[in-house]
C-alpha cells in the first residue's frame, strides 16, 4: 500500500483556499501512484479562528468543500481535518473524515482544544491493515510529543504514518507556527522517516518497503527556534500583506540579531535599517550600527533624535497652564527620567512610524523576554512595533541566535563581534554610558533565569526565598553557581532586588504586555493571548513574610 | 432572625486585605445584633486572578485566612466566598463556607467561571428556615440576573437574601466592575429591598418584618452605564496607584464626555486637559475646547503640533539612505495620508506622553467602539492611552452620555451644545473640515448599528446581505429606518462599504486592538480578552457570494 502524507500550509479560516490546495495535492499524489493521502487535522478549516469557530454559517462552509474532497476523491482514499458543530463546552470538535469515490465519512474525532497547550493527534486504525494514521495540527512548540507515537507503534505492532499542519496561526496577540513534518514509526518503534520542518510537499511511503531506522542529527539548541523564527516572519508578512521592514538599530544586541534575521528571511533589499543617535550614545555603539548595517547590505539611515526632544521640551516647559485651577504662572518641569523616555517614543512614535508608514512597511519591535517581564521598555517608544520576534527569546537565547546567524546561516561575522561582546544598555542618560561598562539595570546571566521561574514556571517568590534560604537557588532556576553570592551580598540586598523585579512584573509590566505588538510563541509559555494576567498588586504569602523576616533576622 | 448582607470591596489577590476587612464588618455586624452576615461569593479571593490561581500557595493562604475568619465568627453566624483547589476544568472552585464558633464548613460550591459570560450565585439553604442566602461574584454587565431570583423565591415559597460583590477586577485588557449590590426577595417573588450600586456598607433585615415591595425607579438607559464609568475610573486610578490624568481635547465629542466624566470622578484639580491644534483644525473646535476646560475649570494647555511634524517631514526627507541596496541619492517622500497619521502621534507620543509623565499623570485614550471596531485610529497616536473609558460605547451612547452628564450629573452645560451638534472629525486634512461639514468617513447613524451587529451579535456579511435583500435590515440591526437607502442609492454602493468596514474589523482593526489600551467592558460583550480574535483574512462564504452575485445582477 502506498500512503501519501501531505506536508500542506492549512490558511486558517479559508476552507475555499485550503479545499482548493486539497484537490491539487490529491491530484498530485493520485500521479504519485498513492492509494491512500494523509492530510493534518483541521486541514480545511485551521485550528485558531477566534470567534469564527462561533459562525454556524463557517462550520456549514466547511461541511460543503468536505463534500467537495468527496467528489475529488475518486480512486483514492483521502482522509482530512476538518472542524464541526459538537455538544462540548468548545461547541466543536476536530473531525477525521475519510473520503473515497464521494462517500464521505468520519473515522475519528476530539474537542478542539483552543488553550494552546494540550494537543494530540486523531488517530485512526485502518482496518485489516497494520497501520495507524495520525493527523496532527500542534503548534511549535507546544505541540503534541510524537516520540508518544513510537511507543503506540510498539505496543500495538502497527506502523504508525503522521502529518502534522503547516503554517502560521494566531490567537490575537501570540502567534503560532506549525513545522508541518510528516513522520513514520515502524512497528517495532523506530522512527523511520522525518520531512523537514516548514515545508510545503508530499511524501510517499510503500508500506510493503519501509525505510531503514533514522539516526537523530545534532544540532545547537537554538537552531529550531531560528527555524521557526525565519518562517514566521516570512508568512506573518505574508498574512498581514506587508513586504518589508523598517528595524531601528541601535548597535546593541537585540535589534542586530533583530536586523539579520528579517534580511534572512525576507532579504536585504526588503529592510531599511534606522540608527537614531542621541548625545547619549556612544561612537562605539553608532559604529557598530554602521557596521552591522554595512555587513548585511541593506538600506540604512542615520536620523538624530537630539533637536527633535529638545524642541518637545522648549515647547512643553514654555507653554503656560492655565485655568482656575492653575496656580499663577504654573508651568512644567521636564525631569531626566522624563526625558529618558521621550527619547525612546521619539524612535519610534515619531521617526520608525513614520519611516515605516512612508516605505509601506512595518517597524519591528525587537523587545526580548526578559525586558518584557518586568516592562524594561518604553510604551509607544521601544516597545512599540508591528511584531516582536523576539519576545519569547531570553536575553541568552538572543545572544545564542546571534551566534548561530554568524556561524551557521550567513558563514560569516554579519552581526560585529562588538555588539556581541558590549554590555547591554539602553543609552538613555550618562548612566547607561557603555563605554564606562555602565548598562542596563537586569544582570542577565543571573535575572534571565530568576524571570524565567516566575514567567514560565509560575514559581513565586516564597519558593524563590526558599531556595535562597537553603542554599540551592541557582541549580533551582538553573543560573551559573556563583551568582547570587556575587551579586548580593546580603540578604537584604537579595530580598530587595527579588522584590523590586516581582513588583514590576506583576504591576507596571503587565499593563505594558497589555499594550505590547504581537509576538511568536517559541517556548509554547509566551506572553499573550496564552498567559492570562490581571492587574493586581503583589501579594506576599505568609510563608513568604515568616522566610524573610527570618533571613532578615540572622 | 436579623441577617446583615454585607456590600464589600473584594480586592482581587488580596486575601490578607480582603479578611481584614472582613473582620471589621463582621464586628459591625454583631454590633448591628445580626445573627447573621451574608458577605458576597469569593469575598477572600476575588474572581479575575488570572495565573494566581495557578499558585498552590495561594490557594493555601487562602484557606488559612478562612480559618483566621472562623476563630471571628464567636455569636454570629458567618457565610462568605472562597475559593479551593477543584478536580474541574478550572483547577477551581468556588465555596460558600460556613463559620460558627471556630468552625469551618463547605455549604455549597461551583466551578469557578472566568469566561466572563455565565455567572451564577451561591445558593444556600438555611435548614429549618424559610430562607435562601445567594452570594454573589458577577461582574456588571453581565451580571447573573437576579430575577430569576424571584421565580426560585416563589416557587420555594422562601425569602432569599442576594449580595454581589463590590469592586473592579480585570482579566488583563478588559476590565470589569462588580457593582456590590445587596437585594431581598421575598416569599411571594416581591423584590423588597435593593442597597444602592457601587457603595460599600451593610444593609440589615429582620426576617420578621419584612420590608414593603419596591417600585421600580425610572431613569435614562445611560445612568448604570454612567454609574460603572464614574466607578471605575475611580477605582482603576487607585488600583494602579495614579491620582492624576491628561486628556488631550480636540473639540469634539469623545474628549469632552471623557474630560467631564474623569472630572466628575475625581475632581477638577487632578484632571488636566490639553488641545494640541495643527493647521487643520478650525477655529471653531479650538473655541470649543477652550470652553469645555472653563465650564469644567480644571487645568489646560495649548500645544501646537503643527511645528514638530514640520520638523519630522524635513528632518526625514533630508537624511540620504545609505547602503548597497540604495538607489543612488535615495530619499523618503512623505504623503499627506502618511503626514495625517504623523499628527496623531505627534499629539499622543510625543505631547500626551509626555506632559502625563511630567504631571505624574497617565493620560487617557478616548476611542469609541465604532471606531476600535474598525481601527479608526492611529497606533501610538489616538489609540494610546492607560485605559479606553469609552472604548465598549457606540457613538450614541456617547452623545447620550453627554447629555447626561449635562443634564442629570453637573445640571449645567458642560460639554458644550457646540460640540454635540457638530460633525464627528478627525480633522487630520482638509477632507475633513468642521466648517464645510466634513468629517470621518463612519455615518455613525448607520455603522454604530452594523458594527454592533459584527461585533457583539457576532453576525457575517451573509446575514446583512440576506436582510438587506430582504428589505429588513434596519429593523435588524436597529438602526432608524430609511438610512440604508437614503446612504446607498444602489446595491453595489452597499456592498462596497459592507465589504470595506467588515475587511477592516477582521483585518488592519485586530492588529490595532491587540495593541489597544485596557478598557472597560460595559457591554458585557467588549473588546479585549473575552472577545477571540485571530489575524485572518475575510472569508467570503458560499452563501454570500451566491446573494452578492443575484444582488449585483438586477
Amino acid at each position: 500500500m502506498k500512503i501519501a502524507l501531505i506536508s500542506m500550509e492549512v490558511v486558517p479560516g479559508r476552507p475555499d483556499l485550503n479545499a482548493a490546495s486539497m484537490r491539487r495535492k490529491i491530484a498530485e499524489a493520485k500521479t504519485a501512484g498513492a492509494d491512500l493521502a494523509l492530510f493534518p487535522a483541521l486541514s480545511l478549516s485551521g485550528l485558531f479562528l477566534g470567534n469564527v469557530w462561533k459562525q454556524p454559517a463557517f462550520l456549514r462552509d466547511c461541511t460543503a468543500y468536505a463534500e467537495e474532497i468527496a467528489a475529488t476523491a475518486d480512486g483514492i482514499t483521502v482522509l482530512f481535518g476538518n472542524g464541526a458543530a459538537d455538544d462540548g463546552c468548545t461547541g466543536v470538535r476536530r473531525t477525521l473524515m475519510e473520503a473515497r469515490d464521494g462517500v464521505l465519512r468520519e473515522v475519528a474525532h476530539s474537542p478542539l482544544h483552543g488553550a494552546g497547550t494540550h494537543f494530540s493527534p486523531l488517530l485512526y486504525e485502518l482496518p485489516n491493515e497494520d497501520i495507524i494514521l495520525a493527523a496532527d495540527a500542534s503548534p511549535f512548540p507546544v505541540c503534541f510529543d510524537v516520540r508518544a507515537l513510537a511507543d503506540t507503534a510498539r505496543e500495538k505492532r502497527k506502523h504508525i504514518f503522521y502529518v502534522n499542519a503547516l503554517g502560521l496561526q494566531d490567537k490575537g496577540k501570540t502567534i503560532y507556527t506549525f513545522a508541518g513534518r510528516a513522520q513514520v514509526f515502524s512497528a517495532d518503534g523506530m522512527r523511520v522517516l522525518m520531512s523537514p520542518a516548514y515545508t510545503e510537499g508530499m511524501t510517499v511511503v510503500d508500506t510493503e518497503s519501509m525505510p531503514a531506522p533514522l539516526t537523530a542529527a545534532k544540532e545547537a539548541p537554538i537552531a529550531p527556534k531560528y527555524r521557526m523564527l525565519r518562517y514566521a516572519v516570512q508568512k506573518f508578512l505574508e498574512r498581514i500583506h506587508m513586504e518589508r521592514v523598517v528595524i531601528g538599530i541601535s548597535g546593541g544586541i537585540d535589534s542586530a540579531v533583530a536586523a539579520a534575521l528579517y534580511v534572512d528571511a525576507i532579504g536585504a533589499d526588503k529592510v531599511l535599517l534606522v540608527n537614531m543617535p542621541s548625545q547619549f550614545n556612544s561612537a562605539t555603539t553608532k559604529g557598530l550600527a554602521a557596521q552591522l548595517a554595512e555587513n548585511l547590505g541593506c538600506r540604512h539611515m542615520i536620523v538624530p533624535i537630539e533637536e527633535s526632544v529638545a524642541h518637545t521640551v522648549q515647547q512643553l516647559t514654555a507653554v503656560p497652564i492655565m485655568g482656575t485651577a492653575a496656580q499663577a504662572a504654573e508651568h512644567l518641569t521636564i525631569s531626566s527620567f522624563v526625558r529618558e523616555n521621550m527619547q525612546a517614543r521619539d524612535r519610534s512614535g515619531r521617526v520608525l512610524s513614520a519611516v515605516a508608514a512612508t516605505w509601506g512597511a512595518g517597524f519591528t519591535c525587537n523587545a526580548n523576554k526578559a525586558e518584557s517581564t518586568v516592562g524594561y521598555a518604553t510604551l509607544y517608544g521601544d516597545q512599540a512595533g508591528f511584531l516582536s520576534a523576539l519576545a519569547d527569546l531570553w536575553k541568552h537565547e538572543v545572544y545564542a541566535l546571534a551566534r548561530y546567524l554568524n556561524t551557521e546561516i550567513y558563514k560569516r561575522e554579519v552581526v560585529p563581534q562588538g555588539i556581541i561582546d558590549i554590555v547591554p544598555s539602553a543609552e538613555l542618560s550618562d548612566a547607561q554610558n557603555v563605554d564606562e561598562g555602565k548598562g542596563d539595570p537586569i544582570r542577565y546571566p543571573y535575572h534571565d533565569y530568576l524571570f524565567r521561574a516566575f514567567a514560565e514556571e509560575n514559581r513565586i517568590p516564597e519558593d524563590i526565598l526558599a531556595h535562597y534560604a537553603d542554599g540551592d537557588l541557582e541549580e533551582y532556576i538553573g543560573c551559573a553557581a556563583g551568582l547570587v553570592a556575587d551579586y548580593f551580598p546580603t540578604a537584604e540586598e537579595f530580598i530587595v532586588d527579588l522584590e523590586r523585579w516581582w513588583g514590576l512584573y506583576t504591576g507596571m509590566a503587565v499593563a505594558k504586555r497589555i499594550q505590547s505588538p504581537p509576538l511568536l510563541s517559541t517556548s509554547g509559555r509566551a506572553y499573550g493571548s496564552d498567559h492570562p494576567e490581571s492587574q493586581i498588586d503583589a501579594y506576599e504569602t505568609i510563608r513568604y513574610r515568616a522566610l524573610k523576616k527570618q533571613l532578615l533576622k540572622k
